[in-house]
């Protein structure tokens, strides 16, 4: 039996991993197509190798080729997938490096290719210091190009989501003059309300990040074939380099092409065990899917690591004979600016209003700790609960050191459809080192559903 | 009406809050009595302020009786309630400071005694340089000691609970050479499983305390009415100071007498809403109440200031004639030895043996961080999984900086019996200064359901 797979990252590398270890070369054979010259990167650790606090590139690899051929995977790099043959079950690679086309049959697919960053029309110049993050082959050009150029001076970055804001200031680590384009009245206006956005906006402005919201981009200016700056209503930004983060698109015009169903975010659509629905053997897995929010029940794309690697690890269970599903998400995700941490679970108010849901907030400040242990830090936690039934629909946390992960206990609480009210009798853990008496998230959780009682 | 509270710290002060925040002094007015000199302290920070981390005693009062008094609740402290009649429904205290004895008649009362450390009869001696730790004037009577002895050089911890450990450590702190002596194999022996406890005493050891297990007290030695040395069968240790960590017990003498009904765990039995059960009018909250463990559905006495202070705002809520309950708990706590973090929720391997729980364990071995990102720590967390169902029975940490709030994601997914399959879907915060791309959480997840399949 043979295993095909297009992409050679996590949700890729994670089904063929999962299926290997079910099944032995003997039972199963596995080859890999990868455009790119990596496997089993952290992509999300991009930001942090650029910034400098990640010391090098191979520290991002947790596997190489040579890794996974010693595990009896055949990994292909350099070769582009074109063509998924259904009929006749094979796949038509490019070689990108040795030219030619190869064929390959399949008993069994998986599609993980990825996504890409999305570039307006103004946006797709090649070499000209314009350039968008997602796989490691970007990260290494971006880190290559601040190396070689003479006088990087002034980074734009476009689009205030976590790429945009972790670039930024991995440029500003670089000793670049950042500033920071964002169309939405504060950075991070997608991933948490606007007054949490406002928090972040602060703290970015503090690192010296010029923050420039409510931005609209018209295009790139160039000479001698480089960026010279971005223009702007208000005229034109000088630019040395230019960094996207306006987001990723799922790759799936392949799949589109093949015949393989494509939902409405444009991700593949997988069944629970991450079959693309109705073709037998065909599996799909990561940044290209489209995934069920759990809250809404509505199709999502949400491309992060912990997904795609849940995801590839689920699909080669089942390939391999086992039996597991991804049932959905939450919409679960944390990053940091400067020493700001900042979380969410579930939904915003904006997404839980676009969903159809009444509900009530509650925002509490408390501290990491003791008010009265050395160390304790301020942070701000915000509640979203439904009208009437208090279930609990949403959470975010902005603060400094341990505010963050605390956003876990949350998103379990989302995960179970707890109540804010029986979410007041948690019992979390206490002691002064660790969280005041009443730990920040009960004392949301009880002003939440005083606000859920105010609603009645 | 009228309001008597017996017991001004936590548990007591949250009931005469909330039943003051619902009902202002024209419909109910409020006496607490305080045997102590002070109101509304963490008990739990007394380690610390020993240790020097907190500078001054008065951080730990969140309020003084004149801040009681300005919320219309009035405090008489060093009074000792003697006698609760509940047909004349009055009580009876004597005036410690004063002398003399006053009756206070109530409509409802608040019955918030707290617990004691537990205090063999050989350590029943005063003033001789023997403590234990529950009160504020307790540990007063240590600081001051400590200030006051001209040459407090060795210090003797007897017991190695939280308070035994977190005590060795505050005396290391201040320059004391510290022996801990514990009966059992490993300190937390009640806390965590013994490979967890084997990880505390090499962390405490490396402070320089002196860990002696398997060790037995046959008692005090003095001279001049100070203590000079613990004898042990293997002799006598010297000792200028020595600290009970032999646990407490409920303060429930009165309540015995008095006919509130109490339970085999030695405290007082009450329902959801926290009244004492059975009798009209008649509250509970605090250390001094068992609660019910919602994993084993048999009551515990959980004495710690995060159940008190919920137990005792539920019981002002009704009081105030609100509605709130406090459903119970399932075993959640944390510390910290030096660097070390230390957490567990629900059942240690003992503790589901002991309720009749088949189980399994997964053990995992994992970073705080993304591996490759500065600061990553490692942790190590067990699962225990009942066998067959998979339901999460209780989970242990034992780690660094950013390990043991991990517990309180754990502590949610066991408060909603969740199994560890289902857990290893889990939408956690993912991103590389939070976590690896798998959390160890869900690491130990995937471990614990594999142990599970294997025992089907």
């Amino acid at each position: 039996m043979k295993l095909v797979v297009i992409g050679g990252d996590a949700a890729g590398m994670s089904a063929a991993s999962q299926a290997r270890k079910r099944l032995g070369p003997d039972d199963l054979s596995i080859v890999v197509f990868e455009r790119g010259h990596y496997t089993s990167y952290s992509a999300c650790g991009i930001p942090y190798w650029i910034g400098g606090a990640v010391e090098e590139k191979q520290k991002l690899i947790a596997r190489t080729p040579e890794e996974h051929r010693k595990n009896a995977i055949e990994v292909r790099l350099r070769h582009e997938v074109v063509g998924i043959d259904l009929d006749r079950r094979e796949v038509v690679a490019h070689d990108l490096a040795g030219g030619g086309e190869v064929r390959e049959p399949f008993d069994h697919l998986v599609y993980a290719t990825g996504a890409s960053p999305f570039a307006p029309e103004w946006a797709r110049v090649r070499d000209a210091g314009v350039f968008g993050v997602q796989t490691l082959d970007d990260g290494e050009a971006i880190h290559s190009w601040l190396d070689r150029s003479p006088t990087p001076r002034r980074a734009v970055v476009i689009g205030g989501g976590y790429i945009g804001v972790e670039m930024a200031e991995a440029m500003v680590l670089r000793g670049l003059e950042v500033t920071l384009l964002e169309k939405s009245p504060q950075p991070m206006g997608k991933t948490v309300d606007p007054e949490m956005g406002a928090l972040v906006q602060k703290a970015m402005r503090s690192l010296g990040i010029e923050v420039r919201t409510d931005a609209h981009v018209e295009g790139l200016e160039t000479a001698d074939g480089r960026v010279r700056g971005v223009v702007t209503p208000d005229g034109t930004l000088p630019a040395d380099i230019v960094v996207l983060g306006l987001g990723v698109r799922p790759n799936s015009a392949l799949a589109l092409e093949s015949s393989l169903p494509v939902g409405p975010t444009g991700g593949v659509i997988t069944d629970l065990r991450m079959r693309v629905e109705g073709v037998e053997g065909v599996w799909a897995a990561g940044d290209c899917v489209e995934s069920r929010h759990l809250l809404t029940g509505r199709p999502v794309h949400v491309p992060l690591g912990t997904h795609a690697n849940k995801q590839g690890r689920v699909a080669g269970i089942n390939i391999g004979g086992g039996y597991a599903t991804f049932p959905g998400l939450i919409g679960t995700a944390v990053t940091k600016v400067c020493d700001l941490e900042v979380a969410r679970t579930g939904l915003t108010s904006k997404e839980a209003r676009a969903a159809g849901f009444a509900f009530v907030t509650a925002s509490v400040d408390s501290t990491s700790r003791a008010g009265y242990y050395p160390g304790a830090e301020m942070m701000t936690i915000k509640l979203i609960a439904e009208k009437r039934t208090g279930v609990l629909l949403g959470a975010q946390i902005v603060g400094r050191a341990e505010a963050a992960k605390r956003i876990d206990a949350l998103a379990v609480a989302t995960w179970n459809r707890m109540t804010v009210e029986e979410m007041t009798s948690l019992d979390l853990s206490y002691a002064p080192p660790f969280a005041p008496v009443w730990d920040p998230v009960l004392i949301a959780a009880r002003k939440a559903t005083e606000a859920v009682h105010a609603s009645l």
